[in-house]
């Protein structure tokens, strides 16, 4: 078990390296009788897919999902679903420079260090190509969370100094898929798509923050200990490449704040009980209260530079890496649909654990 | 499997509510031979036990660890280890106004909403008494990476707005448990202390931060993908109560930087490959490199107050909650231990699952 | 994770050594809401409980279980139940003569083996005695199965050449506890009694075999490939201490038939699709399918002798072991309950597991 | 997790139907370095592909093992290895007659009532076209325990009426593929194939037995309680298509016998600590002593005849299954590989597991 499976009930398991023949995943676990729609599914991957826009990698991949089973007249049987993405447009040649030689703030030499010897083309298993098959999976668990009335959102709220100061209340999440970068304000996105424009030019790359939002999730999500909602949301967005922090609710500020201040008090509406504010992030002892949960994950910048950088080879000896390599010079946008997938694979997850909560 | 469990091969499983008659944990895992010093357990113990200072909660609780299984002549035998801590101290009338009311920011709605009904009294299983057994469990975890040579710190480096600038490069951790706070730095304890004593006095509570360091890792601890050393580590501190945030190495900071900033070039140093900069914060690719380990961990402020608060009761009726119950004004200094045992747990799980990484 | 957890969602983890202070079992899993008897747990330990009548140890033990957490007011909270029951009857001098000596057919050398040291008073952590931590488990199991309309048996069907011929169908399980070999036919077993009187008085052992039986089992539990429903029973029966066999169904004479005999036919009987007959044993492609299960356990003989035996010490010298220590001359009717608890394990996470196989 | 994977570290996936594009297996957890032979691969495929003999069904698959990912410059680099399998020769027109129908002692019925609608199509998830995906990864975990000196045996045993009784110490290994019954006495093989052949001119198959060796296993594996080594092995086997019963060592006939008669008596060669029997079967306490391990594995008779059954469709009403489809008359030739994989990965799982269990 070296980590490449998520989720207890609904679990996931993915595989492929960026220069093999495919990635892809297997779901284990999602439930008979769930209509899978094939063409959401290739929208999601267009949303990830390397070359949508002017300010991704020009890695060309059409990545279509194969479905090679668990489907049977457009349902879900029971049995495993495993999807399969072809790699297309690989040019491992451009990576035979690396195969002695460790990139700064890359995996290359923690994986020498654990496996003795390692796939050195295009990072091979820690490649973010291996979200293709993370985003594939998160489809699926879209379908079944929307069976479930659950929503799962995610946009750009900061690249580099330039933040998105609207509160996700306020936000029009219709907006988010209107401007390359994914954020919700068409203003605030211009300025961001000019600073990527601006770092790219300087063969330098930059981080960013993206939030996530899930609206519909019922109270009773989540479980008391060790697998806190949010603590699986947690993990989930830190086995992100690039993924640097997380916080939900009022994260990082509850530090500032006082108890009577950040306290969300009780009320009713409608008959239910609700809160009348949210800086619990819609979850309290680790279960959902049935309020929006949201969180902010961030990014650090990509580091594959287009400068020439020095670094050391196998043995430790200096060298210079050229700046080449397609990659993004922020990694958000794209990332954008990651975090939503793996959301989605968390509260499928759980909710199905909830299942056996309590005796009917 | 509701949850109670943590890790894959040294695996803790914790039990035990704020009021039943015991709290304590069983260590699945620990391998043979292990010397177990009881005077450590005990001091693990005492270090996060209640009414240890002026600053905490003064329920009273002596804490005393029970070795009931796992231990022979001094030495973990394979077997799994019962540790076992009765409660004392429980005063349960002192909640019977909570058996059909909500507090605030408390998991008292969301248990009621997940399981149909709930022990009420101090929280039941939601109640940070359950973080005692993690102490245990977390320094046996501790000895076991003793031996291997890591050594676990974690100490306050914020609380509301005083924040200890001090790198934890800079920091002099010999420091840390010279004052009642559990800052490194003297002078900047004392204000926080100041502070938690003005909060107190005013019936109200403070939120903080812990800052996480791990030394002496080896390279090659954490599984590539989901497995994420510092997804597990982000896991763990976010299962914690009232943690509200996680971050590592550059973490938020690392959203605004450039890459040419953030990349952590390698040098050699004694013949080993170093990083000259520790952006990643020991982690790269969700594997250690060999560096310190480094992180944050944001802690909401203390829902109860010891004021009145509005609330409402089972039936959605308006309520007020009177401003009784013991407990700390600011939750970071006794969570310090904590934060120590849960990296010590996820360490060693790691550590263990990285002896069947590649063949010998 | 050592092997002391059984179960996906009804998850049992045992602790504990026959020399400790006590053993015990922590549940994570079990819904809320379940009242939980206990007397009926104390009924089911005094049903495995040494001493209890002339054929068994005569170790006494009271076996009171403690209910240390997760139950509130008389019912399940969804938080980990642990039970407790203290060693008392423990005469660990009996077993000094064994810290340098391995007994045949124990345990003791492969103990030695994989740890380096061991706990040598009484088997330590191989001692029967970890059953009785499985058997309050399986008391809560049971409890939990009645809501669901499944029961759980089990009987002598064998002790050394004396069969029992009868089918489980033509049984009177009501006979079951009316004698102490717990054989259902009276004849039957006053021939085993008196067997195992007459292996006591030769200072030898003998084995046997139990029959389980379940009733009311709805169609559908059970996984389709490596959890199979007998797969998993299969794996909990061997698990039992001196287990040597399992079968299901027709078992190891279904593969001197033919597939025309060996076919249950369909039919119908008060409008649901039952079968003619049963060889299938009430699973079908590894899910229950509505009728009887039953399966047959094989045990060995008792290993500890009344006899001088010769052996070899730790350096592999020859020695001999007295013919001492406190134990059944036949395991079998101390297993009875032992079998029954661990089926009603296997069936209890089967019934969790399968409220999420299909969109509902 | 509904199931489709094996083991803890070395941890086997297995996904794909009957009629589907292809089944295949992730292997999680292989370590890195280990040379990755093709060719060994292909030839285990090929002992258990259809079509090979004259004894078994006459579907043809080419069974070519394609590896998606893992494997880098024929080395394992400790990244997931996804083996895939196509499926050619599906013929799925020969199965419109059973998507309403159930047939008897197979898993339609099961499915149908667990799902709520199948693949109906060669049995979909249930075909025993899935163990082709075991005897892939088996094939990797016989590498790996090859390179630990650990060989894995199997053989048939018995087929209808005829049993080898030559026991597994006086049987030529040698002598298994020399025949297609795959039985190490040539004698007794032609015996067996006759009957096969018989039985198959009648319209009818049969049964049979299939014997499982572990030579050179190291004293230590296997996890004291839950995960004993031969409760592993049993769960393994027993999730094999048609497998209906499990024993070891002396197995079933050890309910007969006398303490006296059955302990394995210690002795020592060449300076090691050995037994003089072994009716343990290589296992004690459910860890490995160093003997040999051995095993029974009962099959039952393939539930597909080629004679005309009555059975009932899905609303109950009587119906009749023709006499059609391609299978086996008697299924254990075609098992032996399959048990040998099922042995594979239970023994790979249990080596790496045991590098935790005490400290070095």
């Amino acid at each position: 078990m070296a980590g490449n499976t998520f989720g207890v009930l609904f679990r996931v398991t993915t595989f492929g390296e960026s220069h093999g023949p495919a990635v892809g995943c297997v779901i284990d676990g999602c439930p008979a009788g769930l209509v899978v729609e094939e063409d959401f599914l290739q929208h999601e991957m267009a949303r990830r897919r390397p070359g949508q826009s002017t300010l991704v990698t020009q890695r060309r991949e059409v990545d279509r999902v194969q479905i090679l089973s668990g489907v049977f007249e457009g349902r879900t049987t029971g049995a495993p679903i495993t999807l399969l993405i072809n790699n297309e447009d690989q040019r491992s040649q451009d990576y035979a420079h690396l195969a002695q030689t460790f990139r700064p703030s890359h995996a290359d030499y923690t994986y020498q260090a654990k496996y003795g010897h390692r796939d050195y083309r295009g990072g091979g298993r820690s490649s973010a190509r291996e979200t293709a098959a993370r985003v594939a999976a998160g489809a699926v668990a879209k379908l079944l969370l929307r069976h479930f009335g659950i929503g799962i959102y995610a946009y750009v709220s900061q690249v580099g100094p330039i933040v998105l100061e609207t509160p996700y209340t306020a936000v029009d999440l219709g907006q988010i898929e209107t401007n390359e970068v994914r954020c919700p304000d068409t203003a605030v996105a211009r300025q961001m798509e000019a600073l990527i424009r601006q770092v790219r030019k300087a063969g330098d790359t930059v981080g960013g923050v993206i939030t996530g939002l899930i609206k519909g999730c019922p109270p009773g999500l989540g479980e008391p200990v060790f697998d806190k909602l949010h603590a699986d949301l947690a993990k989930a967005m830190l086995s992100i490449n690039a993924a640097k922090g997380f916080e939900y609710g009022a994260g990082f500020t509850a530090a500032q704040m006082t108890g009577s201040r950040h306290n969300d008090l009780f009320t009713t509406a409608g008959g239910h009980i609700i809160t009348q504010t949210n800086y619990s992030g819609g979850i309290q002892g680790g279960i959902s209260n049935g309020m929006d949960i949201y969180f902010r994950v961030a990014f650090k910048p990509v580091a594959t530079l287009l400068r020439e950088q020095p670094s050391v080879d196998q043995s430790g000896n200096p060298t210079a890496l050229p700046g080449r390599g397609r990659h993004d010079p922020c990694v958000v946008p794209r990332a954008v649909p990651i975090v939503e997938a793996m959301a989605a694979l968390v509260l499928a997850d759980h909710y199905l654990r909830a299942q056996s909560a309590r005796i009917k």
